[in-house]
């Protein structure tokens, strides 16, 4: 396996992102993996957790070939813009959360990194911090140019995406139009092949309503809409079961054979993979000319400097990246 | 243990509901059960399965209090209204369907029955034959004079109530109104008392949106419609919990210090339930002055007397039964 180099942003810097990256320090990884944040933050988190983290610094020019080893972390220093209290948000580093993920995209598209991995960001306090932002997804497909970006989670053998993300419920029936399934389905499809390598994915497709609609007696949108739209696609030669009702859907009989499951809207399709892999599963963004794979949980600010967290869920984002990066 | 009577009825005749009663057999159970259903379709189908199986006739007059021996089965005998062709739907007997289950009704009103577990029927059949029929769980209401019942599906220490159940998504949100959640969570915490006997039922709820709604970012039902009514029915000394985001809920953390959990829509809550629990779960319909369970699977046409079929979800549903008759 060729070595390949992977951005790590830690995220929120009072939140819970940088005591993983510290904790990750003990086993070696296998790639070169650069933490894009504040040396200054890691030196007094790694104090405060009475953590013993060698931190190497790197920088845009001056990357490394070769795993750093165990015990150590190499870190590109960006500057933060105010102290950080650990578990305290403040507006003054709203900006420089924005900077670490620039760095890691932009490196990822100038070919200085093979992916980035992203620990959670704090939303709300970017947003008081006088910067729109509606979530790293959004930012990246900015970032990139992306024009449709799919989210799809994963825990071991299971990958659901979605066909509508944050929406309020009422609106999500109106917002899966053939249009829109079809751009999602192509891109879920494409990035199945190219970032899981995947020669030909298969794809099960959950109705919209219960049932799946029931022939039509518990809502027409499986026929009028999701039908014909599979229908279109499966001439090209895809393989895509259904509408498939969602309750039955996620059964072992039909996931046994399957690569992913695309479910209409938010709570179709992660309550069933979070209860699955709760700790242990990574949010994939579909779509972008980049790899990015993420954490499934949030900042958990009153967890950090503690310990008493899992690694879990970032391990598997790296491994999950890790594996993309073999085909991509 | 006292012994009480159970009414079982076998559902579509056609289907696998005749041959999960003979398969039954082979087991005692721990309480008179009685088939109810045509003692000559028992005869055919155990013929057909190669099943030696000891049917032991009563009737309403002429009730049984002692278990019957392995191998043997209870039958109160319900004439056809035409012979049954395995597998093959026939209007002819639309009737005697639901004269099986109003036979059984009626016996748990009369105190016959400590309850009743129902096989799988065939909505369509049924309504071709020319009586509207929309369910075992509709038909069960108006029998017993019920104005609302709740759906609840179980599986080991998992509950999972509905507030709506087979409606078009569409028509979700409208549907969630106060008036009809308070009257759910109602039924749900009085039968979780007197059906499961527990004192202090704690009941999780669902949020209607992703997130909960996301302080009003996602929707607004949570704060305008979900809160206040929870709030109001948490100052008569009800256990509730949330509006909690779905994807969320359904992880160890909660669920472990939970008896039910109650979701907003069918597609909310059975997928997780039927991931973890397909196989062995139960249907048991709440807010009804009986008992009633049910298997969560269909009539299975295509397997009916080849004998390639699982008595677990009959077994579940039984055993659920005979709990809930202890308190009731």
């Amino acid at each position: 396996m060729t070595p390949k180099r992977f951005a790590l942003t830690p995220g929120e810097p009072a939140g819970i992102g940088p005591d993983l990256c510290l904790l990750l320090a003990a086993q070696p990884q296998p790639h070169p993996l650069i933490a894009i944040t504040s040396r200054d933050l890691l030196v007094e988190r790694a104090a405060q957790l009475g953590l013993a983290v060698s931190l190497l610094e790197v920088d845009a020019d001056a990357l490394p070939d070769h795993p750093a080893p165990a015990g150590s972390l190499y870190v590109w220093d960006t500057p933060l813009g105010a102290p950080v209290r650990t578990g305290q948000l403040d507006t003054a580093n709203a900006a420089f959360v924005l900077q670490t993920l620039i760095r890691a995209a932009q490196g990822c598209l100038d070919g200085l990194f093979a992916g980035m991995i992203t620990a959670p960001v704090h939303k709300g306090v970017i947003n008081d911090g006088g910067i729109a932002f509606s979530g790293h997804t959004e930012f990246l497909a900015d970032l990139t140019a992306t024009e449709q970006v799919v989210m799809m989670l994963a825990t071991g053998d299971l990958r659901v995406a979605l066909v509508t993300t944050h929406l309020p419920l009422r609106e999500v029936a109106d917002a899966v139009t053939a249009e829109r399934l079809e751009r999602v389905t192509r891109i879920l499809h494409a990035d199945l092949q190219r970032k899981f390598g995947l020669a030909r994915p298969r794809i099960l497709v959950c109705g919209l309503n219960p049932h799946a609609g029931e022939s039509g007696h518990l809502g027409r949108e499986e026929i009028d809409i999701i039908e014909p739209t599979l229908e279109r696609l499966r001439a090209e030669g895809m393989d895509l079961r259904g509408p498939l009702p969602a309750d039955t859907l996620f059964t072992p009989k039909y996931l046994q054979h399957c690569d992913a499951v695309l479910a209409m809207y938010h709570d179709q399709g992660l309550p069933v993979l979070k209860y699955k892999g709760f700790g242990a599963a990574v949010n994939v963004t579909l779509g972008l000319p980049i790899i990015r794979t993420s954490v499934d949980h949030g900042t958990a600010l009153d967890l950090a400097g503690t310990g008493k967290i899992d690694t879990g869920s970032l391990r598997v984002a790296l491994d999950t990246a890790y594996r993309m990066a073999e085909t991509f």
